[in-house]
């Protein structure tokens, strides 16, 4: 069999759940994709850092040239996180002949279009199922079998540790403040929670949603955006009273031909699939105008969830390259 | 851009879907596909009767192989339902070349090895996405960017026509008989329901979904089925009591090496992701073993979502035909 090399850009939670999910699946894939897999090179910040997830030292590297000038990798998987270098790293692969997998929404997001452009003219791909939703293979689904729909309407919990809070306050009638501690505590959130709880992470993602869905790529800071550090007890309690649950809502909508879009909190119906949408869950609901309403549900965020979906990715990557090569 | 042709066989309330989303959307679909997509000749055993969507009258047939053995068509879908002439045909059109894709379960699953080992024999693809849970794109998921998982647990909600049986019968404090009546009158379900109620219908749909994502194929007799025509009030009022819903859930499981499956009213605590799922809708509910659980939900039924996914499968096969006509 053929194979692909793999060079992966950072080796943190993420990078190690992909690393992981590579290797502990490692059949189910090669068979799928008809080659052979191989994780080449690691681009960390130290050589002598612990590391979660267990791969021969040779494989590490700190020099990112070590990865992006390598004539013998064929997919960069990118999962450092931060706009900075990661996207200067993408760019300098898909210059280089690389395909790239991203699992780093922030850098996706600020840069869809010169990615994409970057990646077209050089006749590679550039894939983000892992920016979306974690495990949830949504962009995926929307971008290939469910094109034979439009979508005039995405509604997603794209955040899980809003969600946990939102949760958290509703069912155990406990304030954000508290909820908030107790989430940095067990490691839910971030010592700095601003990306999450003022919906920033959320727009990041409703971006790259837009974008592949609708075909209207948005810039995250355009995107109007209201995160959840004034929702109050009593906002949620009197939601409750009106059978209603408060939750992050990220929404992207066709109204009269015009594409609305907001993240912001929501008082859904309780009979709405995503009001039922708890704790650090992720969920996205579309609606195509053949398939109707759809709902996707899953682990928005952790190390092997979120490397699923980068598995997946760089599944469908080399697949690619396996039909190009015949 | 090269022209791929389809045959469809059948024209009833999925084969008019079908017909319709591949034209509501054919700038979509060529887009992704890269192919310009016609459909070049429909089956029909009347050529008098009335459509349910309209078609030029020169595309309908009464004669099987008018399709079977037209040299021009590349892809052949079948909507008929029921297991024969379907299976034959099916077997007949990847004998002669053409990519296969059905709606239709019951010839799928009664003859899954038959057909899956004559394609590969050919060189073909055949695609079952339409035969399980309608629009809702499980299938393709499952089958590609979930490869990296391994798959120990899957349960679902797959007949439409019992879940708003139970769903009626539970809001409602209705008994099965007066819904079933009510069904019969709103066309929700079949004047001989049998099929749906006894979990004829779940049974082959959990022998698809097992094949292609446990890839241990069950033929649906060897299914232990037991539907819902014994679930009485009584049951789901205790149910209730308890926190819990019944639900007829297809399930299979991989326990201490063994695949356990059954199709059996269950009562899922009302946390259950698959509790709350309504009326006629589907859901399926999956655990693997690096995205954890993921639910996939939607229209299980009806002609534009079963088309939606009839549609996605011919997009994927134009587009494998279109790479190898590179």
């Amino acid at each position: 069999m053929k194979k692909v090399n793999i060079g992966l850009l950072g080796f943190g939670n993420v990078g190690a759940g992909t690393y992981e999910t590579l290797y502990m699946n490692k059949s189910h894939i090669e068979k799928e994709a008809k080659v052979d897999i191989q994780v080449k090179k690691i681009l960390v910040n130290s050589l002598d850092k612990p590391r979660l997830v267990e791969a021969p030292q040779e494989l590490f590297t700190t020099n990112a040239d070590d990865i992006l000038l390598d004539k013998d990798i064929d997919i960069v998987v990118e999962v450092l996180g931060g706009v900075e270098p990661a996207a200067s790293y993408m760019k300098k692969a898909l210059e280089n002949g690389k395909h790239v997998v991203t699992a780093n929404k922030a850098a996706a997001a600020d840069q869809f279009e010169d990615l994409v452009s970057l990646a077209e003219k050089n006749k590679l791909t550039i894939k983000f199922e892992g920016c979306v939703a974690g495990g949830i293979p949504i962009l995926n689904a929307i971008t290939t079998v469910l094109k034979a729909n439009q979508f005039d309407e995405i509604l997603g919990i794209l955040n899980g540790t809003t969600n946990y809070i939102l949760t958290k306050m509703a069912d155990e009638g406990l304030s954000y403040d508290n909820v908030l501690k107790d989430a940095q505590e067990k490691g839910f959130a971030e010592a700095d929670p601003t990306a999450d709880v003022d919906g920033i992470d959320a727009a990041n993602k409703l971006s790259l949603l837009m974008a592949l869905s609708m075909g209207k790529y948005v810039h995250p800071s355009q995107i109007p955006t209201v995160g959840i550090r004034n929702v109050t007890l009593e906002d949620i309690e009197k939601a409750q009273q009106d059978n209603k649950t408060i939750k992050l809502i990220a929404e992207a909508k066709i109204k009269d031909g015009q594409l609305d879009y907001s993240v912001k909190p929501m008082a859904l119906d309780n009979e709405h699939p995503l009001a039922r949408v708890k704790n650090e869950f992720n969920a996205v609901f579309v609606k195509g105008n053949a398939v109707d309403e759809l709902m996707f549900y899953g682990r928005g965020a952790g190390s092997l969830p979120t490397g699923s979906a980068v598995a997946g990715d760089v599944l469908r990557t080399a697949q690619i390259i396996a039909s190009h090569r015949r």
